[in-house]
């Protein structure tokens, strides 16, 4: 079997970003794909992309898939003309002010993954050092995790994998994942856990606000101090609830799990002692 | 000012692995460096690693970091060993695994930071798929930081970008950070807040220990499920007690912060409303 | 000495709602004041507010406060109405969809007080019955006192009262109580916990936001079920971190508590186990 | 349809009186009833009392509901002898000390609910401010909510207003409202949730009984300001257990909710995203 | 040194009777005490009583301590009786109905501590197994240590064996450990965290009443078993609230600890890292 | 019927010692067995021991079980000197350490159950007070008692009755219960709940490590004391884990119950408000 080569580009960060690629491959057993991974670090400059971007052609990969706050903002832009230029195709994973270029996007010919529940984090040097932005992306990846939209995102990727696989046409991703992503999606099967998710996930939204807030409109410290301290509290309660939602999968022995198969293809269980099935439609239920 | 570059290798994936570099520039403002990031995703093999390394030569890095699970594996020690040939000095980022190897790193001429509470996953496929993985290191990543792990990791890192910047001898860590890290140098003000974070850590020493087992040892899935489900709670567990260790800090409004500064330099602070100073000795207490 | 007469008119319910003149007398020994209260229950239409209103103007009222949401909609501002055209100075207590009228009542000589975090409920049948209802209410009440935002409310009218008492010119409060009221005004001795609250204030907007959609835009059961219940999660998770920010004051014995005397003066106590104290300029360090 | 309607007067405060009336019509469009109430605040003095009755007559009430603490205090007692004397009839909401004078409104001609666990707050002015009696208030609801107790109260009034409706000889309620009716006749699905609602109850008689001391008996501030403390305390443990008894239903997606319809006619149902239907023996199950 | 033999003979079971004697040598390096217990299990009939206790006597102990439930039932009555007749002071150690006997202790020259917050246990057949048991008595030592009524209790003895050592004359103890003894001797620092610790015994006493009822009044098992499950669900509660006492001084590092020196002087401390001292009246502060 | 008579020796404390034979007589109704208990309290050095241990034939037990600490240690090892010399079958109740000397206890023909996970305390005198001492024990024994491993223990002690009273061959226990024994024995319904248990029990085992290297490793007060203080944490992160397993199975109403009958045997239930039944064959599905 040839494998298929997927290229990841990521500059800046956002909760998508520290795992994504770990996302395809969980038991690292995978037959079907090789991953390369290239990025610069925290910056989002233009020359550090122009300099970096590169190196993830390189490996020939046969998709690309780039990862970073903002992609509007000049350094994403830069790549994603970039990417757009290059015959192999590409998709954008990104923050919510990604919404705004949704249609340039499409013109470009890539891809795209909008979560709008991946906040800014509160980026003030008074309150952000390596430790609380560690935290944060901890709590953020949490909530990205338990409400299913981690799954949600990789099933795109899985889906072209498996197109490039049979060589089928690739159908390029235009997702927005909101709150009712969630509740059309996520496959839990308690109400009430699908609630907390949801309720999790607005309230990620709702620090991204706070953030832009503090970060980029109060200029005083005693404003915005208090402001990136309440949103980072905010994150912390998101991720107690999105923690909640999966217990409560866990009481009734109900909780949905997703292994790859080795030749990539998405197995399903949901009783924790039962081996895991391949459904021949993994994708339909879960659209 | 002429940058230092800092280039980072990794393969397969540690707790530590995801945000390192994002360690070294929280705020993305730090003017005395660049970070370039290669991975090879979550596999490890040989002829991954061979292929995937010299890219992050190409970069022409000041200094390597080179993270990887159980660095006595064939791939992680085939990395050692090209960059032991590189003139380019180089640290070695792993978990507990790596012990073993101490004295061959050392000859190695490489750097090393061991985290003994890094836990290796539970590994199983009817347990672990891409939202359990993520999960998992939300809750790693959440013990390392509140710990203060991270900060010991990071200031290594730093250190040898100051000598770098000041043209001085770089002094290659040698760092084993265990619960006694914990104890001696995580700048806790409250005792008991320092015995919780202890006790999450050596919680996750015992995480490592079962997934061992589970993973390696029990052949039948109805021992080693329980087994890596198990090791799980332990983790979620851990999360909360370091959770509930940064808590207490901000109960008495004592909680550490160490922001980098543009130049680099560390600053500390931690009354939250107060901001961040210099200190000349920035490493001399937290050593 | 002469009795303030205060007179409360309460149409539909905010959160506000239920013991807004209980914050006024707490321990039921106050002996500058008398209140008395006419409500239409949880209706709001013109035909019953006309009906009531005037009854409590029968009590010969030195002041009314109206309560109700929307004071836009056509029952609450029929109310503002009929109280704009009486000699009896008046204040309004809304919720946030008041801010929109705001200069319609400073032309109607009406004060206001808008609660921006004071949030609709989940009014959709299949949800809403009167114990969700109930603990809805419980849940906003909770912090609405826990933020401070009820003292901030209450505060107004004991100046008013206290303005009438010594026959001084009224100023009629212009008061829009959002999360910097909370950041500026709330008393917290401990900045973390000021940051809970303002996050718990926060989270209320967001019910807000979350409640209109679902009660307004959404028309398919199978979209607003999740939606109110996602909002009502909400609510008992800021309900939570609310508790959790007056929890804090307690750790540290810095608890803020200002009973009222007998005259109606306000006290001011934060060690449990000493006596409150009169401050002569009650309310200059509390604006 | 002619309306039913419903003259509400308190005095005073006890936890079931601030949202009685909401919990007949919680989506305020129930086309069967009118509600008008009349307060006087936290006053219950004789002449509060003798002042503000009258204009709840003025409304025609087809049926009165009064609440208010302690009955057989003066102002009440004066409350219950106007209502008795009138043609209308009336029933009494009350807290524990009612249980007293039970005969005697037996003998008035008065329906009564007598809520033994709604207990006295920490009346002491070194401890009682504004938000700490919201904050009991709101502890206070979620329990009285979440048990059930609230259900049993509005069911009996749904009763009367269903007799008025169809012009059946009234039942004036007898009701003491204790935790075993709690066990007998509060639809947790889970006998544990039960257990825990039980147990939520029990912790409020407690406190009433600790309050009655800390109030009446204990003289010295040193020994009533823990005794309140302490009462407000247990408050909170017991919200918090009523709300986990709540949270348990969730959990098999079993929570009832018993809606009104338009009609007035009280519906059931489940299962969260299934609609509530209309049982023809509402009552009979629920007694 | 001659050492002090302390004779402690059990029946039945409290939740002070597991680790009463170990209070006395928790780090077993006591040089001035022996203990000798003898209990006849669960069971507490004349019988056994009679068969048992002269064993206790065979040690030759300079002070006996009896530990039993309901001191006044036959058993314990016998086993009084017996204590009263010989030479060697005996002091009771039992639970609240032990209160109707006080008098009657006196008379018999036994010493005695009766703690009204150790609870009768839900001993019905249905509910009761041995494991529900022992997480009874686990919530009960957790409470009757947490809020320090085990340090009233072990002091008495500790003063005793003092006393004997000394060859001074014992004064027998008349101990009725109520809310009132932690207002007063408890030696909490934060007030809230006192007002906890009583809330906690005040549930505990709040179980005893409900047991009372569910194992001796309520004959239907659709009644008892509800209340029983009930009353365990408060012990469990009230044991979190201990907790959180206890955890609250844990947040100042203010938690007393007075560790038994060698010699059998209490010593006191109350920073962790700092070594615990003896004071010379350990006794005084603490009565 | 012949009552069987079971002796009980404790020298020392472990968190199985304080309760143990009350396991076996929960309801202290049962009619087959005697139950005489001696203990040395907390010391366990020969001397204590040769002195006391012969107090417990007088009684003429029909079967010993003897619960130490260490059983390899001199007191402890004499105790089984002196049990394996009498005609009286004895079972040894002990912790880890007791793995050593398996072979020993079975060629001194002792039964045995050593309890992997009942961990050494933090026995140092800067940490460990009488207070502290209880609480921890109180922690274990939830532990303990929730994880099933106390239903273990007492299930080894009735089949020894059992096969008294049926004079049938006695079959010695030969009992490691480590944390395999909770994963195939420990009858939860829910595997999460199992997991969540086992996770509990790795924990207690984890104090046990950690609780040896500061009790007899370290030297130094300011390595030892954030040690112990870390261990003692663990342990109560553990049992509040192990009172969520036994949570889950309360909220699907499955929690397993078996309380003893009069007669001894054991009866079986899961629902809460059903009666329990005798199984014929009680061990075969515990076993």
């Amino acid at each position: 079997m040839e494998k298929v080569k997927i290229g990841v580009f990521k500059c800046g960060n956002i909760g998508t970003a520290p795992i994504l690629e770990l996302l395809l491959d969980e038991l690292a057993d995978r037959k079907d794909i090789t991953v390369r991974t290239v990025t610069t670090g925290s910056k989002m400059d233009v020359e550090a992309i122009e300099d970096a971007i590169e190196k993830i052609f390189e490996f020939s990969p046969g998709i690309v898939l780039f990862v970073s706050p903002n992609t509007s903002a000049p350094g994403p832009a830069k790549a994603r003309e970039i990417l757009s230029k290059k015959k192999v195709p590409a998709v954008v994973f990104t923050d919510g002010p990604g919404k705004r270029v949704k249609t340039e996007m499409e013109e470009q010919g890539l891809g795209y993954a909008i979560i709008m529940g991946d906040p800014l984090i509160g980026a003030r040097k008074e309150f952000l050092d390596p430790i609380e932005m560690a935290i944060f992306n901890s709590n953020v990846i949490k909530v990205l995790a338990s409400t299913g939209v981690f799954r949600l995102a990789f099933q795109e990727i899985d889906k072209l994998i498996s197109a490039l696989k049979t060589k089928s046409t690739l159908s390029m991703p235009k997702l927005i994942i909101d709150t009712d992503s969630i509740r059309d999606a996520s496959n839990f099967r308690n109400p009430y856990a699908k609630a907390k998710a949801m309720a999790a996930y607005e309230m990620l939204k709702k620090v991204a606000e706070i953030n832009v807030k503090a970060c980029f409109i109060e200029k005083e410290k005693e404003k915005y101090i208090p402001l990136v301290a309440c949103a980072h509290e905010i994150v912390q309660a998101s991720a107690n609830l999105a923690e909640e939602a999966r217990e409560m999968e866990k009481y009734t022995d109900t909780l949905l799990r997703t292994p790859h198969a080795k030749d990539g293809r998405l197995k399903i269980k949901d009783k924790l002692m039962l081996p895991p099935a391949v459904k021949k439609e993994d994708y339909k239920k879960m659209d």
